[in-house]
């Protein structure tokens, strides 16, 4: 490991989204941006031509070098970035003269699933060490046969994974992740138990610990209005929420709660907290989003494969304007260098922490 | 009635709040404020010690007439005016020296409980138009005899009045509102209903136009996450919400949605609405709080008089050191000579609207 003992950035795979949308630019942003390459070093897996007219619409000049999947491609991709340029994986499956911008399509949604199957793949080899991708058309790929409700869960699918994992904000040094998600508000109250409260706080933490936060403090959201008042209005808090957040605190998770919702968001973004755990999804969603979500950026957590994301989508209304904004992107890359650099095949305390600012 | 149509202001009652707070500073900087008196003209209900302390904590000359409640009272506010005094029903109920600043008291909350009922008696008497009060200690009044679960059902006590009635938060020309209050989240699922939503708009809508918006735009919130995503995770958008937005659309009532709640108060917030209707406490919470709630006001919506208040509380921690800023008290002057404009002696059309900025 002579190669990675002297070069302490982990790997990453940009794929650059859905190239109806500003995937496209955004990867090429990042891919010449010297910031980003003092974090990590990257593998673009996507098609050729997608790049390019990624590079053009962002009119930066990209010089790409396509090496082939399999038995080789370790070596080639040293070769490639020994010779500067940046090597990829050419899928060769989207042709731009046979899709148009600003528009969604099934088809194009199908290949894009199968761009991200194939960074899974090579996160499973070992050649990289996390997952950057740029946005997504959810519904384009679910046309295109991904029958997943997001693709935190197909990713999931594609890695075999039957652990514990969940969606995570993070946003202006808040980590946000909630006990219940996709489901009716009336079913979230039933899924409220110790259970899912214990998972969703051990996930939390150790999430934020492997992204170099040695002692994680969470806020916990209450259920009910006032956090109940004392019981008058609904005593999941007192039966519940309350002694299972003692519980854990008591197992030296730093937790502490619950909050009154309306104000525990407050809190913690001036910086009492470094993460606020929601009992449902609106709870967390209107808190972020008014504060600028889509600044944040998205990771799945809890799966061996780290996946970031910015939190925005395909923006159509400026794709192919030149004026795609790359921070949440670049957030994205800086978040996934942190967490992938703890359990690259670098070894831990290598990476390159000190690069890595407080943006994400 | 020539002295009404000499002077179109409304008169209102200022109530002092819980003197242990920064209730009487506030109300001492309003009643010297010129601003002020171009908007209303005003009659102080508490006791003269009280308003003197706040004077002092305000640094500011206050010239307080005592005028005697009962039959000749109207005549004596009129005299006072025209010596240039502000005139006030001094209730002799609260001495200084029996309560220690910054510590809530249950002796306390109970004379501020009278002080508020003596203000709702000038009103039922014609002596005030409205009622503007600066930050109760609603637990201090609870202990002291006035249990209500908030300031708006004792007001509705005090009336004898059995309709329809409301909380409502106005904040950064945003009117907010909602269809269930102080119950748990599981009961308030359950409250969801047709008749609730089509009081809550019409009380909304009314409220609005009284306060003088011509056609108030009214989004809805859903109450599931992404609206319910086409009944996937839940079914009440499509059964209840949507009809029952449709319907009163129909009758007149300018309202849109339901949209998901995590960007309905963005689209407000960015001038596309007057109001946001929420299903539940907290969604509309965690929004306003998020944008300042403490800049905001809190109205007592659909009672025969106007109350207003600022959203903030007493700030123990700045009581007594002349910093209370006044400004969401300035608000709360400001919406409830709008409100007192409309209905008041001197009949519509003659409130000064020129006055009135767009800060509420």
């Amino acid at each position: 490991m002579t190669e990675a003992l002297a070069d302490p950035r982990p790997r990453l795979a940009i794929v650059p989204g859905d190239p109806t949308g500003i995937g496209p630019e955004l990867a090429a942003r990042i891919l010449t941006n010297p910031d980003m390459w003092r974090l990590a070093r990257f593998l673009v897996v996507g098609d050729a031509r997608v790049m390019a007219m990624g590079a053009q619409q962002a009119e930066v000049s990209l010089s790409l070098r396509s090496i082939a999947n399999g038995e080789g491609a370790a070596a080639a991709i040293r070769e490639a970035e020994t010779a500067g340029e940046v090597p990829m994986i050419d899928l060769g499956n989207l042709d731009p003269s046979r899709f148009t911008l600003g528009q969604a399509s099934a088809e194009v949604g199908g290949e894009v699933g199968a761009t991200l199957a194939a960074a899974v793949e090579l996160a499973r080899a070992g050649i990289v060490d996390g997952v950057t991708f740029t946005p997504l058309n959810k519904q384009a790929m679910f046309r295109g046969g991904w029958q997943f409700p997001d693709e935190h869960k197909l990713f999931a699918h594609l890695l075999g994974f039957k652990g514990l994992f969940s969606e995570m904000n993070v946003l202006d040094g808040q980590w946000m992740t909630r006990v219940t998600s996709h489901v009716s508000l009336r079913e979230a109250v039933e899924q409220i138990t110790p259970a899912r409260i214990r998972d969703a706080l051990t996930l939390a933490d150790t999430t934020m610990r492997r992204a170099g936060i040695a002692e994680p403090r969470i806020a916990v959201a209450a259920l009910n209005p006032h956090a109940g008042e004392g019981g008058l209005f609904g005593r999941e808090e007192i039966d519940i929420i309350a002694p299972t957040v003692r519980e854990m605190a008591a197992r030296g998770i730093r937790c502490d709660g619950p909050f009154p919702s309306d104000t525990v968001y407050l809190k913690a973004f001036e910086g009492h907290y470094d993460s606020v755990l929601a009992m449902y999804h609106d709870q967390g969603q209107i808190a972020t989003k008014l504060r600028g979500f889509n600044r944040g950026v998205t990771i799945t957590a809890g799966l061996p494969t780290v996946f970031t994301t910015p939190a925005h989508g395909t923006a159509y209304d400026i794709v192919g304007r030149g004026i795609a904004d790359p921070g949440a992107t670049e957030s994205a890359v800086r978040l996934a260098a942190r967490l992938a650099g703890k359990t690259s095949l670098d070894g831990p305390g290598t990476q390159a922490t000190g690069l890595v600012d407080a943006q994400t």
